[in-house]
């Protein structure tokens, strides 16, 4: 394997790589059943990816696109794999504006950027988990990230701050959409973010 | 369940909220296996937590203390969840110098801080993953980033660039290692950061 230096001299923070303004998420989903391969394959399958750009290898799956379809095929893929009493652990890094990005790997599709939403609605569960946001290249980042977390206490989803988190509880639905929300939010106020989120359904009860 | 809004108007990029330079960590192992449950049980208990504080909930795992502390604690984590033909997904948050951190929570040892490395020198596999790194309020920190990634790629630890990551593959002690040295690195040159990664072992064979 010969692996190339990467070289970042000509990317400039406040200016993004992908001109398009290319939306992107990162994930894993983690069964833990002995059953893992074929819930994760299954979902993957699953997800209609007509309104984005899919890759899968054997660490994680990347979809890039429009916001909308990005949120709508990653929501759907959790929704897919979600069976009752499996414990599914699921980590997301969701990002745009990245000075080292290229318009390169992308569907950018002007209508139904939500293929997945009707047949996925019904499939709901309750989550808890955690997440932070990352605006990058700013000196005024506190400010956003408290915005962020003030918005999600007042919809009731924000169960708490802990280190190098703030935690999460509520409807699968309901996080997605304020996680979306935030990332529409930082969309207006910051040229390069991330938002680094863990949603964990069907927790084993009892004491730690 | 009352949560209080958060106020982080006194926090500023550049000033650290502990003054004691406390370094942390969050992670999740998740065993995809029927005895999730028993592997992370186990292993959490297995680590010597003499040299950090530590919090586990029902989220996931904080560890916060000097950083040779917080790496051996969370590795040791993981060698100790460790078994043969066992697929683990383990994602972890490291960061340092948060403005919105506190002097609480930590433990501070002088002497011994790895107290849990020669009871799990002896276990070693490999592992693939990915990892990305987020130097906060700074604008130049694109040129952090690639200076960390030449790095892998001289060491033979980083297998490839995607899309919101830089990959890895290697032993699971020379992997942490290299994020050891990054984590170093970054304390030199800004003044808060995260090193977000994701490491898996036992992966099925196949194509995906």
């Amino acid at each position: 394997m010969c692996q190339s230096f990467v070289d970042y001299s000509s990317c400039k923070a406040g200016k993004p790589g992908s001109n398009l303004g290319i939306c992107g998420v990162r994930f894993n989903l983690s069964p833990m059943s002995d059953q893992f391969s074929e819930i994760i394959l299954s979902a993957i399958k699953k997800v209609n990816k007509e309104a984005i750009w899919a890759h899968t290898d054997h660490v994680s799956t990347v979809y890039r696109g429009q916001k909308e379809a990005i949120f709508d095929a990653v929501k759907s893929c959790y929704l897919h794999a979600y069976q009752e009493g499996i414990h599914i652990h699921f980590e997301a890094t969701f990002s745009k504006g990245c000075p080292g990005d290229t318009d390169a790997d992308y569907t950018l599709t002007l209508e139904n950027n939500r293929p997945n939403q009707s047949q996925t609605s019904h499939i709901t569960f309750p989550v808890i988990g955690k997440f932070a946001v990352y605006p990058m290249g700013s000196e005024t980042y506190m400010t956003e990230i408290e915005t962020i977390i003030n918005q999600g206490i007042e919809q009731g989803l924000v169960s708490g701050s802990s280190h190098y988190c703030t935690l999460l509880a509520g409807d699968i639905h309901a996080i997605f959409q304020y996680l979306e929300d935030s990332f529409s939010f930082l969309e207006q106020h910051v040229s390069h973010f991330i938002i680094q989120v863990t949603l964990l359904c069907n927790i084993p009860e009892g004491e730690i």
